[in-house]
């Protein structure tokens, strides 16, 4: 009898963005003339600029020719790009690190998911709530969530730090103390930052309680106001207790052409089962090295193609054009009378639903009322609840429309 | 204290061709003017062919154009390259497949390395022997394959199933009932093929002992012979009990490229602790959703490239340009009286080691007595002791050259 992994079995059947597609998709059949502005899923809409193109053309070219054919790269990443991420992303702000520290990946998403398998299972863990519910998932898959409490929100063994209104968003430090911690700032789904000084506070908890933090950061790309931490390593210490996750899907539109990496530094140290200090880069190459090839050459082109003079300047573009959406996404709902969170230095907009509207309830009125299509607050956990997430990554002109529809919407 | 994955520790520091590498590199650096011919790893070494350099400069430019810009594609892998791979490779067989069947990845070894996340840790795994070395690290690092033997070969909880020139490497039965197996055929690192009766043989005793087959066809491309089935869907009963994974990387050269699929029939149901059924194909699905997000757009267009009219005659001619390697190689050793195995339907050549030389010795004498590298068969598993493994991927002059300095060669 070959056993399945019973802890999959406890992941509820749905996931939040495919709820929301399935109501979408309904609403539209049944209302074909309806015509639907979707500010929902956190997906980029502005092309690949043009220094990227250029880069990928040439790489494609090179793999066309045998004298320029590339086969397997290094697991890690190639050299040319670990040197422009260790330039660009670290030596710029005063952050030191080796090539073998850095590990190129297909994502993110991957990565966070994948790195529960050099961890224990024993392992506590926290998340800040409302939270991305792909750290929450793949934990309950490990077998490290517990079971799902009555509330169908809470898991037994996951600490819960609460971001809401009432503490600015800035999670308390815990009081149970967990060994691993999942931080992301600018923070999806909130859209809010911590400044350097909020930052070092949890370094120095995680250095004095000998916690592991997981530290996401795709949305740094995004940060304009000068106090707040670009990368985890800004802040004093964190090398010894933070493994930091960077993705170019948000940076520079890579959402289709797949490109991140993750930041191990050898300084970081965990234990054994006899209480040993082991090295944690080694094990995460040994993962990499095993369980996976390399990123597509033309992706790892594309990316050190973002790094340079022209890539830089023309994503900056980019960047401004959805942050453009950002301000009058704020402003505008702002002016008639709605509470908003985040949105200066994150592509997201937090809004409290008004009126005491529950998540889904706010849901379904802004897409029944005025075609637009959102994400509620609670999918991202239940500290979510009365909020709702639209993003910035729409194109101007619907956001725009968005806008006026809502301004002229009788709550 | 926060806690590793402990069974990442029992694995051995090094990895086979990393060895294999700094052996090539301390000799090279000795004599630098030894010109070195690498038949060692399995790369491919021809450029990807003209309709799918043409296809991904054209999915290039679409991610150049708003309109034509693709963010995050299904985490599946879009529907025209399901389409293709269906049509293409398995109805033009027999087999009937759904889209949803087929879960497009980058690649087979991350396939392989992750489908272990779905099945319980108690489950005991097979391999035949010599075996491709991710699937036995992959189960020491989820902890299935139990403790290393004194003879530094052998894992307690794994069944190895010996594949050598006395059975004609077909692996016989296991007769301790295993819950996994991997069979890989064509075979790495033999180069040997099962025959369509032997193969129904595996599925016939997965059938009757509830066992699940995880079937590697990554070099069903370089099967030759008709009697040698390309899927294991081709045998009777075979959707009940077996995952198939396939690869563009050595079919197409897309090794640099990454791009693979894995096949979970939804017939295919395993158990939970209850002793119920369960369907495979959703927790894949859950667990491809949660942790991944789908391979590279332009990679999958080039995918679907390889199965255009020219595409495919372009992509055959560079299959028979390796698989004259392979006869040249099995063709010239063989007359100079060495025995050789595999090369017909693969493409690799499996070398018995004359005057009962150690792998690792031939290896050295290979490397400084002919500046040939090869990979030691005794690196992929205890069976392979006494074997050597010689690969196809390598320019046709340098075999040709490799050839001829065997030759000469006073063993």
């Amino acid at each position: 009898m070959v056993l399945i992994n019973e802890n999959y079995l406890k992941l509820t059947e749905s996931y939040l963005f495919s709820d929301i597609k399935k109501k979408v998709t309904a609403y539209q059949e049944q209302h074909p003339e309806a015509r639907i502005i979707s500010l929902g899923i956190g997906d980029v809409t502005r092309p690949i600029v043009p220094a990227i193109i250029e880069a990928m053309h040439k790489a494609v070219d090179e793999m066309g020719h045998a004298e320029t054919f590339r086969g397997y790269g290094p697991e890690q990443g190639y050299r040319f790009l670990q040197d422009r991420i260790i330039e660009h992303d670290y030596r710029s702000r005063g952050v030191e690190l080796d090539a073998d520290e850095i590990f190129v990946g297909d994502g993110a998403k991957s990565d966070l998911g994948n790195i529960g398998d050099i961890l224990s299972v024993k392992n506590r863990v926290a998340v800040t709530d409302p939270v991305y519910p792909v750290y929450v998932d793949t934990n309950v898959m490990a077998g490290r969530a517990g079971e799902l409490a009555g509330d169908g929100e809470h898991w037994s063994q996951i600490v819960y730090l609460p971001c809401t209104a009432e503490n600015n968003f800035v999670p308390a430090l815990p009081t149970e103390r967990p060994d691993i911690i999942y931080l992301c700032y600018p923070n999806n789904p909130t859209g809010t930052a911590l400044s350097k000084e909020e930052l070092q506070k949890w370094v120095d908890y995680a250095l004095e309680n000998e916690s592991l933090i997981l530290f996401d950061a795709a949305y740094e790309a995004f940060i304009h106001d000068e106090n707040i931490p670009h990368s985890i390593y800004e802040m004093k210490g964190a090398k010894q207790v933070a493994i930091e996750f960077r993705s170019f899907s948000k940076t520079a539109g890579f959402t289709g052409l797949r490109c991140g990496y993750t930041v191990v530094p050898k300084e970081l140290k965990l234990y054994n089962a006899a209480g040993e200090k082991v090295g944690v880069n080694r094990l995460w190459n040994r993962r990499q090295t095993t369980k996976f090839n390399g990123t597509s050459y033309i992706v790892q082109r594309a990316a050190e193609a973002a790094y340079s003079q022209l890539g830089t300047q023309q994503i900056k573009e980019s960047i401004e054009y959805y942050m453009r959406n950002a301000r009058l996404l704020k402003e505008s709902l702002q002016r008639i009378g709605l509470q908003i969170f985040g949105g200066d230095n994150a592509p997201y907009i937090w809004v409290k639903t008004p009126n005491g509207l529950s998540s889904w309830k706010f849901f379904d009125r802004l897409l029944h009322e005025c075609h637009i299509v959102g994400t509620p607050g609670v999918g991202f956990g239940p500290s979510g609840e009365g909020y709702f997430r639209l993003t910035a990554f729409g194109r101007y002109e619907d956001t725009v429309e968005a806008i006026s529809r809502i301004q002229e919407w009788k709550l």
